[in-house]
């Protein structure tokens, strides 16, 4: 029987590629984990064991390491910008996925050339390419936020397997997760994404919360207002639900003071937040 | 500025049911974690945090425990099939995304109620309603396989940014990912999974590679020979590198014997593999 | 003030060798995870930065490589056996602390060189010496096993704060961790693994169990009376709680059939069950 | 054959309790992981299933979030010293193992009950009770730091097996785990933590390294310096590789500028420093 073959793509993932710019004593660190995708000719490969389209996945992390060097590393944003370009340039190749994950690290004091690591969360970018198409996306994950008050849940449907009470004062906390695509270029990928970690941790906070829903919307609109480049924003946030502790079997209240951390399962609620300019072209 | 919603889904993540059927002395054990996730008429919570129309995640995983007892577990999928038409009937929803992993056990030969984990792969499954449309997939992860000789890789371009050295004969060893869609119903999703598996494996030992892509797309098509109701197959691998270790400064040869096993950074490689009909289906 | 330095240890942790034998056509596979420690005279390495006596972690990495190619592999407490007496004969060593963990294959049946990663289980390995002294000992970890019925659990004290009902049938799971130190050598390091693994799954299976602790104490007895040369084993259990989930307010019963797999918190249950002669050499 | 029990211990592992203090507007949280280990008069659980001295697990969890109530949480080890002095007064018991991990949360701005995670590092308090003793510990994990310059590794010795070169300038990269025994109660364990992280990390920064294990010794001096109560500090660095890319085939040079950082294998280095009055007693 005769089959067909589609979504073709090989790369290299995860390339963890440390740059240090020593242009001053202090020094300045790009902490980044780069995973490169390649798509185009390559069903050869595939069907018969023929190579000749084959960038190899070895030579893809050559040139992650190679243009570090050559092209130096501003932004992941703009990194990924320079590898796009190489790639597009090769023969066979109509499109490439290529993503990178940033750590931060904070200088000490004592010198220059000194750091730890600092922040929970990471920060992602991402640079598709189809043909002369170019897309780039930025986001982060594992930012962890909690609210010990200022957060309700009540008025849900109630049917025959529904057991959660109502509450007008819970804990809410989330391990925040959101991608942005940007529909034009920033002055500066660095401070945008900045401004949008920004808006969002304000928009949590000053949220007060009758849904997660509505923290998630408020959080995806502030991104927008915050940085008018971005056209549209994705959020997904588990719901790391804090349980408060029934301490009545030892004789002790619990005014909102002692609770349980679960692990799973959790709620997970997701939406995408987009300009009507935005919604236009994706319709 | 007025922005618009999409994408607004929401339910529980990774419920862990244990269904035990004591029909007889034989216990059997359907050890699942389940994922939820609801689309609908969802925008007010979003907006302005009225949860009129939202089926707390809470409910959900009360629902998924108390279907496990009242529909039984047979495999994943017919069970996460229970759970989509319970929810397709609901108001306000529609469309469901169900998932599933299932955890396989051993019996003990001592009696029928003891048993140990076993395998390392994990069985995954996935339904997805759109009104009335249904599609179910099913699928593994975490299959870890490995070839000692008959695995060759060269024929490669070679641009100024290749070093790799060209082999006939290397250590090929990933950790297979792969969902297959059901254009049909087969008999029994637990024997179709087994098929597909038993096919992969199978494919993976006794094709002589020469490239991951072609043992990838010789798993596939077996796959697709095997379960006659799998209509597309999406296989993703890593390239776990095993590079042979250089011995040669200690004065000793290695002919294939002594390796390194790498973490990262490591090859990926893609491809989806699909009946014609499927194709002119998706096109 | 002056300070003293003590427990200087140094080396190579995770060094991650597979070692294929290729005597004949069904190849074998030895797939090890290796940590090496050093123990000596190195206190000027720490005071003033004189590394004269430190055997750099590098070298004991490629004295890894290189010693699995010239004395093979053939269980890992014979390999830590000989890397520790190279590193015994080494200046300014006086002590080893030297560690693997195995990872088991199961080979495909299409021909001698395909494998499959099979089991749960790690094994582990640790040979410790001190100056003439060597100790060996033998582990698994993540045997993860489970009983659906014959475990009681009742009878213990109640407190202010006991709440937990007595149970007759109850779930029970555990992932089991054991290290045994030899007494002295078995006729081959493999089959001694093999019979205690053995031995530990069948007493888990066998005992009517009125508690975890009474499950380890038999899993230990067991594991003593398979080998002889076994002196003690020292074995730590979570208690993976399986609850029974409450259906009545769904107004369904559940005898003993849906259950809640916890992650966190777990019970945490260990012992040493060890032979008399043991016992005294250890007083 | 009669064997001997020994180490006989249980508890409760990782109960998760959140602490909310909202005494003022500026609300404060306390997010511990709790690990409670009992020991005593326990061997008729494990040689007849007899639980009457057994101290239910489930019991030690509640106890955990009672106590939370009753006696607030200042510091992890204050708390755990809350736990042990209810756990050494209850029958059987004669020591007890007590841990716990802290999180810590950064206040944002926009008020006073909304939190963002902080910190890559994770802080730990042990209490262990045997009797009438009692031990204070505390530490952190994960604590991760680099250099750029300022680190040298040269004069080992090289033997067969030695392939290393001497460097004068690497990037030295770790991520700190320590342990500090407290001789004397501090006034505040929160301060005499804070002291000895920021010790630790300007003793990172400022010691131009000639060896990791000078950089160690460092650390562990500037510790105790900094906090008179506590007696020895062991501090366990695993050497995180960052290898300076070849870019030579590539016609590139590489000044320090673009690393690969490695996973596996590391360096893993440890000791501990104590003060000349704790050497005495330990002796």
């Amino acid at each position: 029987m005769a089959y067909a073959l589609t979504d073709l793509q090989h790369g290299k993932a995860e390339v963890r590629v440390v740059k240090v710019d020593r242009g001053s004593d202090d020094h300045v660190l790009h902490d980044l984990n780069v995973t490169t995708q390649l798509r185009g000719d390559f069903a050869t490969a595939y069907t018969d064991g023929d190579n000749a389209h084959v960038h190899a996945t070895d030579t893809q992390k050559n040139t992650v390491y190679a243009l570090a060097r050559e092209h130096g590393v501003t932004s992941p944003e703009d990194f990924l910008l320079v590898l796009a370009g190489h790639w597009r340039a090769q023969p066979w190749v109509t499109g490439t996925w290529l993503s990178a994950e940033q750590y931060s690290w904070h200088r000490l004091p004592a010198n220059g050339h000194s750091f730890v690591r600092s922040g929970q969360e990471t920060r992602t970018a991402l640079v598709e390419t189809d043909g002369e198409q170019t897309m780039v996306s930025a986001g982060l994950t594992d930012l962890v936020v909690l609210k010990s008050t200022g957060s309700e849940f009540h008025g849900f449907p109630r049917d025959r397997y529904t057991t959660l009470a109502e509450t007008d004062d819970r804990v809410l906390a989330t391990s925040v997760s959101a991608t942005w695509r940007y529909a034009g270029e920033p002055d500066s990928y660095d401070a945008a994404y900045d401004a949008v970690r920004a808006a969002m941790l304000d928009a949590f906070a000053s949220t007060h919360s009758l849904a997660l829903q509505q923290t998630i919307h408020a959080m995806g609109v502030a991104a927008l207002d915050a940085v008018s480049e971005a056209g549209s924003i994705h959020i997904s946030c588990p719901n790391k639900h804090h349980f408060l502790v029934d301490l009545e079997p030892f004789g002790l209240d619990n005014p909102g003071e002692v609770f349980y951390a679960a692990d799973r399962p959790y709620g997970l609620i997701e939406a995408t937040v987009l300009r009507e300019t935005a919604l236009r072209e994706e319709g």
